[in-house]
C-alpha cells in the first residue's frame, strides 16, 4: 500500500511537470508512452495465441509523430495539408500490417488485425494528448484530459463506496455501480467548471460540456481496457509503476478522453 | 467460360460508364461498392469463427462518405478542416468497434479487430476512388486506378504464360512468376505513358511514375486478398459477378491502387 501511494505520487508529479511544460517536452513524452503502451498491449495477446508485430507498430507510431512534428513546423516542410498526410499515414500503416501476412505459413489474419488495432487504439489515441499540448492558445486543455480521466475515477470510487447499490457492469468490472458512475460524472462536471472558471472563464461552459463528455468516455476507456485484460487473462498490462501496473493500466482512460477533447477544441470550439 | 466473358464485358462497360460520369455518380457507386465489399469481407470470417459487426461498419462507412460529401460542399457546412473530421471519424469508428466488446460474454477481441480492419481495409481504401473522382482538374486519374489494377493483371498474365519460369509466391499464389511480375510492371508503365501522352501531356512523367508504383502495389493488393481467402478457407469472396466471384475478387487491387494514386496527386503533384 505504501509503495502504491509513493509511486502514485511520483507519477502525479511527473505528469504535472509534463503538463506544465507542454509543447515539445510533452510531445516527446507522449511519443515514448505511446511506444511503451503499444508494447504492453501487444504482450497481452500472447495468451490469446496472437502475435502482433511491434516493429511495424513502432515504425508507424514514429511516422505519426514525425508527420505531426513536421506539420507543426509550418506547411513549408510537408507539401499538402496535414489531414491528407494523416490519412496517408493510416493507409500506409494498414498496408504494412497486411504485408506482414505475406509470410503466410507462420502468420494469421489475427496477427495483422491486432497490429492495426494496437497502433490505432493505443498509438493514435494517445497521440492526441501531444496534439492538444501543441495547440496555440488551447494547450491548457491538456489538464482537462487528466481531470476527465482521473477526477471521474476518484469521484466514481467515493460515490460508489457511499451510495453504490446497483451494479453497472457485473461481468466486466463487478465493483462498479450506477451510483458511482453518476457521482463520477457530476464530480467531473463540477471540477471542470471550477477549472474553467479559474483558468479560462470565456470557455467555462465548454469546460463543463467537456467534463460531461469526458467523464462518460473516460469510463468507457476504463472498461475497454478491463475487457481486453479479461480476455487476455491478465490482471495488469505491465508492472512498470509499482502498485499501479503498466502505462496502459494508468492511462487507459486518457486514451479515450484525449481525442474527445482534441476534437471538441478543433471542431466545436474551432481552434 | 462464356458466362465469364459476358459478365466481364458487362462489368467493364459499367465501370467505364461510371468513370466517364465521375463526380457524384461515381461517389454513390463507390459508397455502395464499399458496403458490399465490407459485407463480403466479413462473411469470409465465418469459417475462422470470428464475427465482425456489419451494422457498425455500415454506419462508419456511411459517416465517412457523408463527411467527404459535406466537405465537398465547401468549408461552410462542416466547421474545421476535412483532415480533422477524417481523423475524428477514425477515432469514433475505433471506439464504436471497441464498445461492441461490452457484451463480453459473447464477443471477443478478434470480432472488434476484424470490424476495424474491414472498415479501414475495404471501406476506407475503396473510398479513395470516389475521392479521386471529386478532385477538381484531376478526376481523369480515376482511369489510372483501373489501368494500374487491370493492365498489371493482364500483362502479368501474358508475360507469365510466355516467359514465366521462376515462381514468385509458391505458397500464396502458385501460378505467379517473377517474369510475369516484371512484365506486368513494364506493361503498366507503357500503357500509363500512352494514357498520359494522349490525355494529360504535362503530367506524362507523373503518369509513368504512377504506373510503376501502382503496378507494384496492385500485385500486393491481389496477394493480400489471396492470403485472406486462403486463411478463410474460401475460393472467392462472393458470387455476385458470374465467373468472377464477388466485388472484392474483382476489385482487390483497386483497394490498393486508389489510395496510392490519390495521395500521389494530393501530396506529390499537390492538387
Amino acid at each position: 500500500m505504501k509503495t502504491r501511494i509513493i509511486s502514485g505520487a511520483v507519477i502525479a508529479v511527473v505528469t504535472a511537470v509534463l503538463l506544465v511544460l507542454k509543447g515539445w517536452v510533452l510531445f516527446a513524452a507522449c511519443y515514448l508512452l505511446s511506444l511503451m503502451g503499444v508494447h504492453e498491449f501487444f504482450k497481452g495477446f500472447k495468451a490469446m495465441n496472437i502475435t502482433p508485430n511491434f516493429a511495424i507498430a513502432a515504425g508507424s507510431v514514429t511516422v505519426l509523430y514525425a508527420v505531426a512534428a513536421l506539420g507543426e513546423r509550418g506547411a513549408g516542410v510537408l507539401g499538402g495539408d496535414m489531414g491528407s498526410w494523416m490519412m496517408a499515414w493510416l493507409f500506409a500503416t494498414v498496408v504494412a500490417c497486411l504485408l506482414y501476412l505475406f509470410k503466410i505459413e507462420v502468420r494469421k489474419p489475427e496477427d495483422a488485425m491486432a497490429t492495426i488495432t494496437g497502433i490505432v487504439y493505443v498509438g493514435f489515441f494517445f497521440y492526441h494528448l501531444a496534439a492538444i499540448g501543441m495547440l496555440d492558445g488551447y494547450s491548457i486543455f491538456v489538464w482537462m484530459v487528466m481531470i476527465t480521466a482521473f477526477v471521474t475515477d476518484t469521484c466514481a470510487y467515493f460515490s460508489g463506496v457511499f451510495f453504490g447499490k446497483h451494479k453497472m457492469t457485473p461481468v466486466i468490472s463487478p465493483k462498479k455501480t450506477w451510483e458511482g458512475a453518476v457521482g463520477g460524472v457530476i464530480g467531473t462536471i463540477i471540477v471542470s467548471g471550477i477549472f474553467g472558471f479559474v483558468f479560462m472563464r470565456p470557455l467555462l461552459v465548454d469546460c463543463m460540456v467537456i467534463g460531461l463528455l469526458g467523464a462518460v468516455i473516460s469510463m468507457f476507456g476504463d472498461l475497454t481496457a478491463s475487457i481486453f485484460k479479461r480476455k487476455m487473462g491478465i490482471k495488469d498490462y505491465g508492472s512498470l509503476i509499482p502498485g499501479h501496473g503498466g502505462i496502459l493500466d494508468r492511462f487507459d482512460s486518457v486514451l479515450f478522453t484525449a481525442p474527445v477533447i482534441y476534437y471538441y477544441i478543433v471542431l466545436v470550439i474551432g481552434a
